[in-house]
């Protein structure tokens, strides 16, 4: 056995134990993993300031130090994040359906634990607890892998987190650290189908497209936003402008941001105009083809076909002038990641056709794509967002973390 | 673009039509579908028949000939079977969710079609159109790929499938067939991720692992089945008798019948030599662990480890002697394939421990795991049954075949 194997095995035993512990336990255990957060920020603290040292030697950029960075008050939030999971309600032993059949089988559908979750992530050590927490609250145990720069500070905030657990009444084992943050650990684990029963990877399009690639577990894929906003013809433009601003530049670096203005040719030049002073505000780039560019002029630059499929996670905007809805839902059929896109029309045949024809996670009529997050949408809490269509779509909360089981009550039936 | 690519392309396009189509025009495809069948029994006949000439010159067993073969009986039933999925409810528009967020917002969740399904599957040639029905109804177009040995019988059902679609008002494209049966085209469909939403695959454990082991397009697994049925020292032993002669021999070779019988040491000697004639009746071979050998002594054979392991999927069953419900939870979690577990108990505690900790899709107290069936579960029809956590868990009717999507009515929201 390799030294995964291993940690799979004891993961895989303690998420058992866990998969039946009641809500009373894991609530107490979570609740004892933000005292011990608390608690143990300085040794917290202390271990990632010798991330942020290496980091810095190594040379890393601002944003990604950001990222890496933890404080006191990061510290607080992360714990107060513990104790608002653990207010969630428990969405293991919900009875989905039951029915008795015409033989006198009773038949019931149970929601229970996923069972062991694999996580790859990257720098930002909060998802550590994140992650953990919400894999605890659902039941199921976790094994997590985050990046080589941010080691120190998550392991410090595992083992506090297993020595809470240890002292609750659930198996330290429920949450795991793959320490070896080689390339070879994250491929051995992304191939540890014997125990884990899923894979999630949170980051950048690297990862996700890395994991896609290798893994032999199965995937939830999370996190790729090439999104887009259509302004119709009949548009609200000042609604359509106010829009767009909040959905390119209110925070550009997330996956719910919009990456293409689709805007129809009737309106094109009364809209950009009206659009291009809220943009100068934040200095957005705008990629334009030809039409928008002749409009928009010098504050422009002409955007090539590879700009189409860009996620730029940043303030760049691309500028596409389309002859009508057919047009725009094309183009988001042929270049959208799947993940959010939005329509803003005062058509309502229109408004009808964009929500039933484009195929994404969410779509919006009259509002920013920015919204879809498992907090604005009610789930209490969010594991990521899937970009696919299997097990989960949207943001992820605890209830995609389960699965369900048959659970069948006879009394000598046989077929 | 390979060859394959070009059938994707062409499946997905078919597909975004398909997935708007409303019950009406599937229901009609559906009919117009089952009557070309009908009609064109004799096309399909011919080329049957040419697939069971090759098959007998390649010497190949009577069981596989039996499930190659097509009759104008199994034709009408296959008929038939398109007209029960026609009758199903559509899964497809259901709202699954819908509330209004402080914001004003109007956040609704639809069940939608997953888009373009592949199938791959083995020798018998009823799978083509009981899939491709199912996938119609749920709004998905499909990419099938049976075996080499039914090709003909395949081509011809999918040829009469193709023009009827293309004569109701659906794009011929929703039903593809992969002609070319080499290896490599399985293996170039399992990676066809820019087109493929989810893989199905539906055989043997050799093919669901060739799956599973090389697909990077998302998979579901079906039917691997070693199932278990633990008969506890409170077990009403003549009930206990009943179910495990049918839980083996109503069907050997399906997943849901049972391989390995776990009983209760302190009920061995009493039940064992109940359970013997009834084995005895289906020439039934016993492989024993140390104490059932000494009380069925030449009646039965000793087991080796790799018994506890096998799907035998024949008129053998493997019996173990347990000192209770621990040990027969223990062995379920080591060698279970999570399909169907089943206890025979009197005692109330211990059948709630065994369905809450025993870790399968379908948990029986009392009754044989043959029931787990779509069918008998009230779905309607199956399009196979998940041994993953994944998605779906158990048999697969059409709400299986579904993902969902977030729908959001605004008036000029932002964030």
């Amino acid at each position: 056995m390799t030294e995964l194997e291993k940690t799979g095995a004891a993961a895989k035993a303690a998420g058992r134990v866990l998969s039946v512990a009641g809500t009373k336990k894991k609530n107490a255990a979570l609740e004892a993993i933000a005292l011990a957060l608390e608690a143990g920020s300085r040794r917290i603290l202390d271990a990632n300031a010798e991330d942020m040292a290496n980091a810095e030697k190594a040379g890393l950029k601002k944003s990604f130090m950001d990222r890496l960075l933890l404080t006191e008050e990061r510290i607080a939030a992360i714990a107060a994040g513990v104790r608002e999971v653990a207010a969630l309600p428990d969405p293991i032993g919900e009875v989905i359906s039951m029915s008795d059949r015409p033989n006198g089988l009773s038949i019931g559908k149970k929601r229970v634990p996923l069972g062991l979750i694999g996580i790859i992530f990257e720098a930002r050590p909060n998802v550590t607890v994140d992650a953990a927490a919400l894999c605890l609250k659902s039941g199921n145990a976790c094994i997590l892998r985050g990046g080589k720069e941010a080691i120190r500070s998550n392991s410090a905030m595992v083992d506090i987190m297993r020595e809470a657990l240890a002292a609750s009444e659930l198996p330290a084992d429920c949450v795991c650290l793959v320490r070896d943050t080689s390339r070879e650990s994250a491929n051995e684990l992304m191939c540890l189908s014997e125990y884990l029963d899923v894979l999630i990877p949170r980051g950048g399009a690297g990862l996700i497209n890395a994991v896609v690639e290798n893994a032999k577990v199965p995937v939830i894929e999370t996190g790729k936003g090439n999104c887009h906003l259509y302004i119709d013809e009949s548009a609200d433009l000042e609604m359509a402008a106010e829009i767009a601003e909040n959905a390119k530049c209110s925070r550009p670096s997330v996956c719910n941001a919009v990456e293409t203005l689709l805007v129809n040719e009737a309106v094109a030049a009364d809209f950009l105009p009206m659009l291009l002073p809220r943009m100068k505000k934040y200095n957005v780039e705008l990629r334009c083809d030809e039409k928008a560019l002749k409009i928009l002029g010098k504050d422009a630059v002409a955007a090539t076909d590879e700009d189409w499929a860009t996620e730029y996670d940043d303030y760049i905007l691309a500028i596409k002038t389309v002859g009508g809805l057919d047009e725009a839902m094309e183009h988001i059929a042929r270049y959208g990641s799947g993940h959010s896109e939005a329509i803003i029309t005062s058509d309502y045949a229109r408004s009808q056709r964009f929500l039933s024809e484009v195929d994404a996670a969410a779509v919006y009529v009259n509002a920013s794509t920015r919204f879809t997050d498992g907090g604005e949408f009610g789930l209490g809490a969010e594991i990521g967002i899937s970009t696919q269509k299997l097990h989960a779509r949207g943001p992820m909360g605890l209830r995609e973390l389960t699965s369900s089981k048959y659970v069948i009550y006879g009394n000598g039936q046989i077929r």
